[in-house]
């Protein structure tokens, strides 16, 4: 894979990852990750001191499938739909089949009477796999700066 | 058109076309749209349930030049300035000289005090005509999920 | 360079700035910048009018360089983390070393308890300077919708 290839799969590869849970198109979603792939999210401050708890943690696909299962069938306290803008995606750089990978995000929740407000900003800070159909997420850590919402961090941001 | 070029073209598109509508260019904007071309603003409940009242839909390129024209002579309530960012532009598909891409926005809008708010966040569905010198919208739907100020929605997203 | 090794070198180049200066890097932050330098911050107002005032305005490297190190010596007023959103990035032109670029902005606050919220929307207009090791910003005005807000004007944006 060239490097303007890789560039490009990249970016796409971000955009299908926003736009499916964007539908709430989960299973889809769920075809992006690497089968020992790794899901966590974590806020600045415990990220920047090295604290090793979680929001959500999901350690293999399997979990993360179970995490969304559950999500539909349970959550149905305050309705929402999603959209989320991601930017500044940085390669950092390429070893051997595994791409590391930075962007921005900022989440957006709009209610059931069409209200939408921001939910948060942070940081997507991600593993992809090359493999020979593509690319996949091995490891996406996000980052949230915006901790004080986490009572409603039932879905994957 | 190699598949470079029309991602390229794409995103240029889609940058023209939030640059122009945030410098309020209009004459410019509508000249990247196809001459038989469709503008439509719908909320996402009617979209999600095939139901075909829109919030704004002119049908053809002259509908919506007047409603430039319109809005430039008598759209003097509540000035604001206005910004949208553009992300997760994925290229679906092409068909001959078609192309269907969608893309998220946010739309913000600054009112004569500089004081900055969202407006609303949603989806770009477009069908782009790829023509000798380039690429214009045939089909343009705004799939918005703020719907619940629409009584501002008085110039396209 | 091509024009797609332009292209991509210049969103490069605006991802690590938005990257850096989110991730308080200043030190590499400063180094994206050429020698002769100018940064300046100006409301859409002025701007439009053609007014001179600027909100901030650095007319060196040096001079940047200083507001920087003031920057870290003395702002503990109101802590907070920033992220920043870039789209719509278009290349107007280039002349000999000289690209000319814009691009949105949209810049976000989260304070220490974890609120996130818009702190404003703008516009970057950027004067690249093209170098045999890539590409450093000659000239960087930002344009800002959002002036009701200048009492935090500390840091760049």
């Amino acid at each position: 894979m060239t490097n303007a290839d890789l560039r490009a799969a990249t970016h796409d590869l971000l955009a299908e990852y926003a736009g499916l849970l964007d539908a709430e198109n989960y299973q889809s979603w769920l075809d992006l990750f690497a089968d020992n792939c790794v899901y966590k999210i974590v806020s600045r401050e415990n990220d920047e001191q090295g604290l090793p708890a979680a929001l959500m943690l999901c350690e293999t696909k399997k979990a993360l499938t179970d995490r969304i299962v559950a999500l539909l069938k349970v959550v149905h306290y305050s309705p929402h739909h999603s959209h989320r803008l991601l930017s500044n995606i940085r390669i950092l750089g390429r070893a051997g089949d595994i791409v590391n990978v930075e962007a921005t995000y900022a989440l957006y929740h709009t209610n059931v009477e069409g209200r939408s407000q921001l939910f948060g900003v942070g940081l997507y800070r991600d593993r992809l796999l090359v493999e020979d159909k593509g690319l996949r997420f091995l490891e996406k850590i996000v980052v949230i700066d915006s901790f004080s919402i986490t009572a409603f961090l039932a879905k994957p941001i």
